[in-house]
């Protein structure tokens, strides 16, 4: 018998998934993206993705209020068709709910679901509601559409393209931190109240993300079509990897240009954590990875919110990131792996940065 | 605070989903059908149905093999696109997998999943992956596609249609009670053998259920389009009331046409339950409810597995089975409801057909 963990996720999917094919001409591209595609002999493609969070798994209800935690789960959604450099259109979302849930909790949850999707001009159009014996299961479906030219997909990275991110890095890994925290000084007393101050925008990057459509738009706008993309939900560094992987390429990032915001900065010392490992590593920032050609190298330094931060490289040189002194380091996938979570105490992120360094 | 049980699934839902405006011109359908449906200015319309399915709610792994289990997850997805008389083309899994699962466990399940796909001709698209300390959690999106014109809903029925059904009924549930007595047989006995002698119709209707494509490829060869149409997943009864309710009818099934096999009869008998009830009320049939305009009698009597039960009538008169002896009792919805499952001994099925008599 084989451990799952001794897999990981991508090794179970890759095992599970191993020839599997097509049979419909409308499946343009199935598993090994941010949705999979599909024609419909129109001129849009649509696009499916789909995520599944599970309490005190994927989401600790202590410290995450239900709006925000139903505002969450449908923007990761839209951050994944946003990374195909698609529109969301449609979400389904199914609830396990269990006892100690009532009406009212429920529709709080959903209050956020639909203020997401006002946001960001989303149809809720189905689901599927059942009692739980597990605490809180949410599982959200969204579809999307493209233009056939328009999608970007993982693997369209070519040497000498430039890597480019949104935003900045490590901040959601540092909110769960500060939340975690708190958590752990209010046990047993009932007047306890949080202090975030300093750490607001953490806080906020953690509980309240935000799919970058305004960088979709941007690019659009400039008339950049990026090589490939994907959004960072797992850490830069596993998602880096993806990219080279599937483009059959290596990589260099540079760590002096991995954007990282004050506050994180500030956190990573105070717990006594390296920043660039966590920003590497920490995940669920729901920024756009995604690479230009060179080509396109003025139009994208000017653009607001978006740095390059390396190159891709022919795929004898592997990834890693070169070093304020000029040294490289491999990178290597170290980010949030759900799938050997269980049973830690932090259940949201089974390999801390701190851990790896270990 | 309101307890979720007393609303129920689909009050919960027609709560959550009030005053729900779609923004997109590609959302042609979306809360209230088996799936919803999107049109990206094809010929085609897009079909999108969810299933979540919980251990020890939806399925029981005590005496539910894994790929059964996987095949049947995804065939009760297929079953609600051509109950929308679509064609199921690409599914989603997510899965949330607890520790006690080897990755042979999960090939097992996926095994089930990839059979159904290839007998219903559909592609795996993609999913999620993750841990679970909660058992095993499935969660699958189905996406069908149909022409425009050809799609059914379940609001379109008139008076003097007749009510059809395909198959028979109340089998399923009483496959799920022969389980139950061999579990309870079985308890803590480790060389016990179960005996489905004499019940292996049942066994396989709980748990290898198959989707009535072949009923929609002969309605449409016999150029019938059904008035109106679902699934039967959560017993007659519940979805005949949903069918008059959303399409502003009423309607009279006779007692002494619903289909019932005699391996259901016997059984039923067996465990001292009404046997009507049982039918009406079991659920998981997975078979076609539809209705035909009157004029089609001829041409529908002369199909198949298929059944005419009874007919439309307009609303006033109301949803009633008029039984062997010419009375009348009313329809109620009591089927499978998985929002008041909780913390019961048997969580499959909530209310069963003899509680209910109660």
């Amino acid at each position: 018998m084989t451990e799952i963990s001794s897999l990981g996720e991508f090794g179970l999917i890759d095992r599970l998934t191993d020839k599997l094919d097509k049979v419909n001409d409308s499946t343009l591209r199935g598993v090994g993206d941010d949705a999979a595609v599909m024609r419909y002999g129109s001129d849009r493609d649509v696009l499916v993705t789909t995520d599944l969070l599970l309490e005190n798994v994927h989401f600790d209800l202590t410290y995450v209020p239900l709006k925000h935690l139903g505002y969450k789960a449908a923007v990761v959604n839209f951050s994944d068709i946003y990374a195909m450099n698609g529109t969301p259109r449609q979400i389904t979302v199914s609830l396990g709910i269990s006892r100690r849930f009532t009406v009212e909790h429920i529709e709080e949850l959903y209050a956020g679901i639909r203020y997401a999707c006002e946001r960001y001009g989303v149809d809720l159009v189905g689901g599927d509601t059942s009692s739980s014996n597990q605490g809180l299961v949410i599982s959200i479906t969204c579809i999307g559409d493209a233009k056939p030219e328009d999608i970007v997909y993982r693997d369209g990275a070519k040497p000498t393209d430039l890597i480019c991110v949104s935003g900045d890095l490590g901040a959601a890994y540092m909110g769960l931190q500060v939340l975690e925290r708190e958590k752990v000084a209010s046990a047993g007393r009932k007047d306890f109240i949080p202090d975030f101050s300093g750490k607001e925008y953490l806080v906020e990057r953690q509980l309240k993300p935000e799919a970058r459509r305004d960088i979709i738009e941007e690019l659009a706008q400039a008339g950049i079509r990026p090589t490939s993309m994907m959004d960072v939900s797992d850490g830069l560094s596993s998602e880096l990897l993806h990219i080279c992987k599937l483009s059959h390429t290596g990589c260099r990032v540079y760590e002096d240009r991995i954007p990282i915001d004050y506050q994180t900065a500030v956190m990573a010392e105070e717990v006594n954590m390296n920043l660039v490992t966590a920003a590497l590593n920490g995940g669920e920032d729901y920024e756009l990875l995604f690479t230009v050609p060179l080509t396109a190298h003025d139009k994208v330094e000017k653009l607001e919110g978006i740095k390059v931060i390396g190159y891709i490289t022919e795929p004898n040189l592997g990834c890693a990131m070169i070093t304020r002194d000029g040294g490289e380091i491999p990178l290597r996938a170290q980010g949030w792996n759900p799938l050997v979570a269980e049973d830690s105490e932090d259940t949201s992120l089974s390999q801390s940065p701190a851990e790896d360094k270990e």
